[in-house]
């Protein structure tokens, strides 16, 4: 996929009643070029296990790995691209239980998958609420790469 | 700072018996440009409010913010430049509680602090335990941008 934003067709807003547990919404693919891991963990990331083939491979890992924070940003680029709430804009309250379960290798290509879990109306604040997901990444093989949890603010309709 | 890896030099490793519930680490600074706003919001979050002015004030935000996954990945970057395990790597097991309190903005400065919570040998592991730390992101006027928790692994000395 390229790297650009891609995403400038409008898309119609959905709102906190459009939503409901059990949505479940699958996203494209992002394949983590050794350039784009490199790039990534000399900006955020500058450990050797993510920069170093010899040292990665002195590491834990065995080989050079991606950064988990890599990992996560990508998955939120995959959610972005699949306009998971329409033109809403996706914005974060909070985010909880993010387990790394395998690392991502160069070449390697990302899907996520994401579930609504729960819809929150705002006890003080009607024009708003949050929609709690569980987003899962996982790579080429079907192999989970993270889980987490998101808690999202999203806009009632009124 | 410089937004190349400068943490080339030999630093000897710390282990899960030198780590104790309370230890502080106090990070240096990284500024958040413009440039490197847009940047990380092409690649991994390509949405209006982080690539737009315009946009942006039309936003929740009313101005353009950076991505919260970026806010996040500086805290990393800070505390790998921290060193906060020695030579040790800092490898996640899982991250939780991620509480977004403030936008970060064009030209922010930011510094974390790290608080050790807990530390935990493995039961089954000898080799290994779980170190927990408190994590907290601020800019220059002492306002905190995210909160977190981290469950690092961390080898013990024998």
């Amino acid at each position: 996929m390229s790297v650009m934003a891609t995403n400038k067709q409008p898309v119609a807003p959905r709102y906190l009643e459009d939503l409901k547990v059990g949505d479940l919404t699958e996203t494209g693919e992002f394949t983590l070029t050794r350039e784009l891991i490199r790039s990534f963990a000399e900006q955020y990331d500058p450990q050797p296990m993510h920069l170093d083939e010899e040292a990665a491979r002195d590491s834990v890992f065995g080989e050079l790995v991606g950064s988990g924070w890599q990992t996560l940003a990508v998955t939120m680029r995959l959610v972005v691209d699949a306009h998971l709430l329409g033109g809403t804009p996706l914005v974060g309250a909070s985010f909880g239980d993010v387990r790394f379960h395998a690392p991502v290798r160069p070449g390697d290509t990302l899907r996520a998958s994401v579930e609504v879990t729960a819809v929150r109306p705002s006890k003080s604040r009607p024009e708003r609420g949050f929609v709690d997901m569980r987003v899962t990444t996982r790579n080429a093989d079907g192999v989970t790469l993270v889980t987490q949890t998101w808690s999202l603010v999203v806009p009632t309709r009124t």
